[in-house]
């Protein structure tokens, strides 16, 4: 009597849970129903929800509502919250969806991981990070081809679930993006460099540059404009991330302290920039020619399976299928 | 039997000599034909010259023949040569075209002062500066309407001939850029904050991004970007602005340095990156909304004029039209 139902791997593929519509879970929402999954999304304030609403998505402000569809549904969970609603966030998970998959959109992996043992939600938690971003925020800044060709960390761990680790990995590659597997810690010491230490150093090229008057600011062109774009970002947002990625932010700040200090010296002395404008640009150099090759021969759940993605991440690998 | 011939303003306005056809000189050379100059280029390598020429421009590499019909012709004379060749052309200029209205192109404007001193020349000279540029750099990354909508920074000195000024403002509001005045040593302590500084900035960043290994270099995406962009700029080039410009790179390198170290320790100490995150935000907004208005009432050549358009450019004002 009841003929099974053909479905596409698409309509299969687990459905998804976003909380949080700012620009991350906002572009996120739009991107997983483009691949044809199954997505509703919760946000604390009406605004957003409104406007996710007016734009044909499916969103509310009942996170009960929300959970509870989703441990129905064993939909993969996504917080996209910013970092203070974190804990909140959790706990509601705990009680409502303990068992469905669960990952992250935020910016510092190690904080969250330990947010997730503390609720006793580990055993199905995988981190992600998104490299993607502008300095805009909100429901409307958001981009459903945010993703595409970004690279989407998903985090592995000894521990990590290998089911849960392909369910994010194939919601990242979905929403368009590689994935590059890394484990939590070196991942928030590479981003310090590569994202948090951007962000200060904008802001510290803002002030000195205003602090040279309207003549100054009349001439700024592009070498300032490109280096002070992400000042633009809200605050908060900026604060969020560095903050909570304090330890290695330091260690990034201190280096680069360190060579501006020299180069000041130098120029003062000598009157050379040589020593950091060489090792500058052959260090962009160097990122320009790197060369992100396929991870193929990884079979996630076999022996040991965590620690070979993390050691191919650390050598430039990422993943484009699964 | 002579009829007067009739001539717009255009080409009744003086020819254009110029001398280096690397990005600047070659964008140059491009906009002033453009706006119906009489006007051709010379370079010490004739492979700029040559492409110069397949792209359909008078170009030589005959520095001699270049200024004995500038001379002839009375020509504005622009140097756009490097830093470090500098005074072998104005020792040039000197001995073959004396008299010509001289301008530069130059990120640094005292120290090209002071050479054009030295040889005799400062009665017929205007400092130039059009903040504009990219990344790359000789005849083939020029561009015609690279000065569009730039500003172009017309220095006015105390004793700068109103004559020569008008000229060489007047070749800047050809070339589609607008004028902003100012007098050489303010103008750079301004370039050292918002075009010298950072430079700097960028190659630290991308040395301190590289040190994170190939992890880092692969997660490196907007902020890593926009941050190290100018760090892809040919060394040599940013040597030569940064060094030409030491006693004021090293003071807003000071600021700078002192920024991110009251950063870092807060961020250690406290946990808190509020102080700067928030400064540079409202600094880069004041940026954004900065007014810039038109200079109008300002007669060259009358007394104090000079002081005036001085004042005028602090204020945020500048010229688009003469």
């Amino acid at each position: 009597m009841c003929q099974p139902i053909r479905v596409s791997a698409k309509t299969s593929a687990p459905p998804v849970c976003v909380l949080g519509l700012g620009l991350i879970g906002g572009s996120l929402l739009r991107a997983a129903a483009a691949a044809g999954r199954t997505v509703w999304g919760w946000n604390r304030s009406v605004g957003s929800v409104d406007e996710a609403r007016a734009d044909g998505y499916d969103a509310g402000t009942d996170l009960r509502a929300a959970l509870t569809r989703a441990a129905e549904t064993d939909a993969i969970v996504v917080i996209a919250v910013p970092e203070p609603a974190l804990d909140d966030v959790l706990t509601h998970v705990a009680a409502l969806a303990p068992n469905c998959t669960l990952t992250d959109v935020v910016s510092v992996k190690g904080s969250v991981l330990d947010a997730v043992r503390r609720v006793g939600l580990a055993a199905h938690f995988v981190g992600g990070h998104p490299m993607a971003g502008t300095a805009r925020s909100g429901w409307s800044a958001g981009d459903g081809a945010l993703f595409r060709g970004a690279v989407w960390v998903v985090a592995a761990e000894d521990d990590t679930n290998p089911a849960a680790w392909t369910s994010v990995a194939g919601l990242a590659l979905d929403c368009g993006s590689v994935v590059v597997p890394a484990g939590a810690e070196e991942h928030d010491c590479a981003v310090a460099r590569i994202s948090h230490l951007p962000h200060l150093l904008a802001e510290a090229l803002a002030v000195t540059a205003a602090s040279g008057g309207d003549l100054a600011l009349a001439l700024a062109a592009g070498s300032y404009r490109d280096g002070t774009r992400v000042a633009s970002t809200a605050p908060s947002l900026v604060r969020a991330m560095c903050e909570a990625n304090a330890a290695a932010l330091t260690v990034a700040l201190d280096e680069a302290v360190a060579l501006l200090t020299a180069a000041r010296d130098a120029l003062d002395a000598t009157g050379s920039t040589e020593t950091l404008v060489e090792a500058g640009h052959a260090a962009r150099v160097r990122h320009d020619e790197l060369d992100r090759w396929d991870i193929t021969d990884i079979e996630v759940g076999a022996l040991g399976w965590a620690g070979h993605l993390r050691d191919a991440g650390r050598r430039g690998g990422a993943l484009r299928a699964l």
